[in-house]
């Protein structure tokens, strides 16, 4: 089955990825790892590049599986921002020695794996959809403004968690884990905030640094 | 002379890196290209690794020296902030061309190149106190828990900047320009606000998430 196959050759480039590092990993590699021809593997994947967008792909769709069951009616908006980011930890806990090498390979703008690419749509949309569960989900009561821009702002931070977690050098990540459990409260506060007339002129700011049309962050 | 020799290594290594890429570029390489024997270049850099570190160093130092001056006496804070972010920007554009590859190597905790390792205690210290100089000098009142934090937290803010600057695709980092533009006046009312009764737990949130005893973040 197709699938199957395309499983098949991500999962062979993760392990290689991990084990002999990107450079040394070539298609050929990846194909005899997965037991397939090479022509086999070219027809399901252009190159590396796309193996590793493929496994980000997979990731985001993980996270989602993962983080909605966990997520509460009516908790409060720090809960479920905590569970959500605990959820996506989770999910990467494996692929943790390849992280680096996961962001050296995305940070390009030109490439494919780049959360801020045309061709990882899909996975933003999910991840921003996952963050726009988490406020829906939530007892929060939010400025109209801010409403709208939070799930994306709140991907934004997740971003950030990861690239905190790909550096961390702590035993099993705590040091990510336990920056989740702190920044998530504060967060919740932030949005509480938001609500008063003297912080109106600030969340209109901040929401418009990051409108999409403004050109900033993508 | 040692200074001399060091710049010829340093700067044939940037054109290398820049014109070759940081894979095909080889220390036998840099040292031919500054014209001195292979053991000599090692004499002074025990590999690559510690070239990028000296690169990220000597742009430290260099945004320092441009960005003093520049700073107003008793001017609003977004205004230095914003002078200070620019030089930041002014000084980083001739090695565009190199920043991903620079991000990449000193993505790893690991890698001496890296703002949070051991080895940049120095080039970290010239940039806080950069911030501090940016404070200092602006006529801007603060809650007396933030005051002796926000250096390191504008640092973190302008590696934040730099990351987007790196991955910025727009003509002549524009985008991150309009950004720095935009941003700073946001900083300056955030920090406005942080003096509100309202403000002091999450104030006071925030300043605890980044301090280093706190493990976070570094």
């Amino acid at each position: 089955m197709a699938k199957d196959t395309r499983d098949r050759l991500t999962a062979a480039a993760l392990r290689l990825f991990r084990d002999v590092g990107y450079q040394a990993t070539t298609m050929r590699r990846i194909a005899d790892e997965a037991g397939l021809s090479l022509g086999n593997a070219y027809y399901y994947f252009s190159g590396k590049d796309e193996l590793v967008h493929e496994l980000y792909v997979s990731v985001q769709r993980e996270h989602r599986d993962v983080a909605l069951p966990r997520l509460v009616e009516r908790a409060p908006l720090a809960d479920n921002l905590r569970a959500a980011l605990h959820a996506g930890l989770d999910v990467m806990t494996p692929y943790h020695g390849f992280g680096t090498t996961f962001v050296q390979q995305a940070l390009p703008a030109s490439s494919s794996a780049s959360p801020f690419s045309a061709e990882s749509g899909n996975a933003r949309a999910m991840a921003v959809d996952l963050m726009e569960h988490v406020v829906a989900t939530s007892k929060v009561r939010l400025p109209s403004g801010l409403r709208d821009r939070l799930p994306d702002l709140l991907w934004l931070l997740y971003l950030g968690v990861t690239l905190h977690w790909v550096v961390d050098p702590s035993p099993e990540q705590q040091r990510t884990r336990s920056l989740v459990d702190r920044l998530a409260p504060v967060v919740s506060k932030a949005v509480a905030l938001s609500r008063l007339p003297v912080a109106r002129g600030l969340v209109d700011d901040v929401v418009a640094l990051t409108q999409p049309s403004s050109g900033a962050l993508r």
